[in-house]
């Protein structure tokens, strides 16, 4: 009805996931999508990742932080959304193609990053390769 | 490493999004992956549903809550994962095939909560349809 479909990437706002109020970045992004990721029309890809976390903090948000700014610098990538609830967090990363989340996941940092993860920060995690075959979007008129 | 393949589906405990510390439904939810769906083999469907609120809450969680109640008793469904940090919100439900999103997309009560979504409580959203080609997970070690 007021659904619309989807308009072109811009990347360098749809990159490090701004939440609502955080413009840090500049520019015109739009605070009424904020934390959304701006994709491309499908089809691409995502990857989700549903997470427990521990009671252990050290060392977390650093590396939450930085593999979100070294996701945004990899070949295909194309955003990223992410919440957590409680202990309870989703992150869901688009990409343009399955070569690229593959690499992502080699990348040796992200890689010692999972294993911490599995060491010290997560009780449990689920990741799902997905491609995304269609896509749809509502923005509040002004 | 410690990853290892998803075990098959077990709906009775997937059913409806258990926080972590919410076990009402009883029987044996391992806490250390509760509010993970589980969802069976791939390939199987993910619709993820990222939106921002507006301020106005008069009516939301009820209808949230019965969404996820409707959606539980859909054919096909699978399983569903949900957070909220803010205004922002993601919330992935799992289906066994497209026609299950599709009829699900149509229930009447639902057609009327995606209307009032748009008009009262959503700045905005987007929504994905994926095929989940491919999923890994970890539990931690008791």
């Amino acid at each position: 009805m007021r659904e619309r479909q989807i308009q072109d990437a811009d990347s360098e706002f749809s990159s490090l996931s701004p939440k609502v109020g955080d413009n840090r970045r500049g520019g015109d992004l739009d605070m009424t999508d904020a934390g959304i990721a701006r994709t491309p029309k499908s089809p691409y890809y995502a990857v989700i990742f549903t997470s427990v976390r521990t009671p252990v903090g050290e060392g977390y948000p650093e590396t939450a932080e930085r593999m979100l700014q070294l996701a945004a610098q990899q070949p295909g990538y194309l955003g990223v959304e992410s919440t957590r609830e409680g202990a309870l967090g989703i992150t869901v990363s688009y990409w343009q193609d399955l070569p690229s989340i593959k690499s992502w996941k080699a990348v040796a940092e992200h890689t010692l990053a999972q294993r911490l993860g599995r060491e010290r920060w997560y009780r449990a995690y689920k990741t799902r390769i997905c491609r995304v075959e269609d896509d749809y979007d509502f923005t509040r008129p002004a």
